[in-house]
């Protein structure tokens, strides 16, 4: 028998630096690096990461129509993440160098969101649902 | 007892007409429209979907450093999602209107994947691992 897998979402970042941008989703997010897959100059391409056991990815820029935040100077897509600890979460990133877009606050729609810029220019929702 | 939330990605996708895109995904995705928050004049602001069982938003642009595929000629995230039949998922998607940037295959890396843009300009990279 087998079983079904459980649809998710897995959000591919589009980063130039991923190699510096591990290190900061590690410091930030307490992210863990799953795989990594990297050029032959050593710097990275693609790597599969960890958050709190949610996969992502973030790889170099590569195909027409796929850029990184800085240079397309902004995102068209915000990175939703729910977590169990909002606060706590957008604290220690904050702390590790990301910038407050909207501060964390519970919302009339019953979330508590708060909005964070990476410093790749991503930006991160760190989210849940009260 | 309270039982600790589990971490999860919800992308929330930047659309010029999130009307139009709630019809396009509904009939591509077999998406569940579960709210929606409208602007007075009808057009939608925000809205809660979900991706068999996978909760998503998309989102009007509202903020600087926030904007559509279209506007930014590009996108900053492509958004994976794992599913279960990765064939049966991009057939159906491109018979609502989305377009192949690289066909489902199965890679080296252990990964079936195919990548699909939508008609708002988003890039959706179906996959699972094998």
């Amino acid at each position: 028998m087998s079983t079904a897998l459980k649809t998710f979402f897995a959000p591919q970042l589009i980063i130039d630096d991923c190699g510096a941008a591990i290190k900061f989703y590690e410091e930030a997010f307490g992210v863990k690096e799953l795989q990594r897959w990297s050029n032959d100059d050593g710097s990275v391409h693609v790597a599969e990461l960890s958050f709190d056991g949610a996969l992502f990815h973030i790889h170099e820029p590569t195909q027409k129509k796929q850029d990184s935040p800085e240079k397309l100077n902004g995102v068209t897509t915000i990175i939703g993440v729910f977590v169990d600890d909002v606060h706590a979460v957008a604290e220690k990133a904050v702390a590790a160098g990301a910038t407050i877009l909207n501060p964390v606050q519970d919302y009339d729609y019953n979330y508590r969101q708060g909005t964070l810029i990476d410093p790749f220019g991503h930006q991160w929702l760190i989210e849940k649902k009260l």
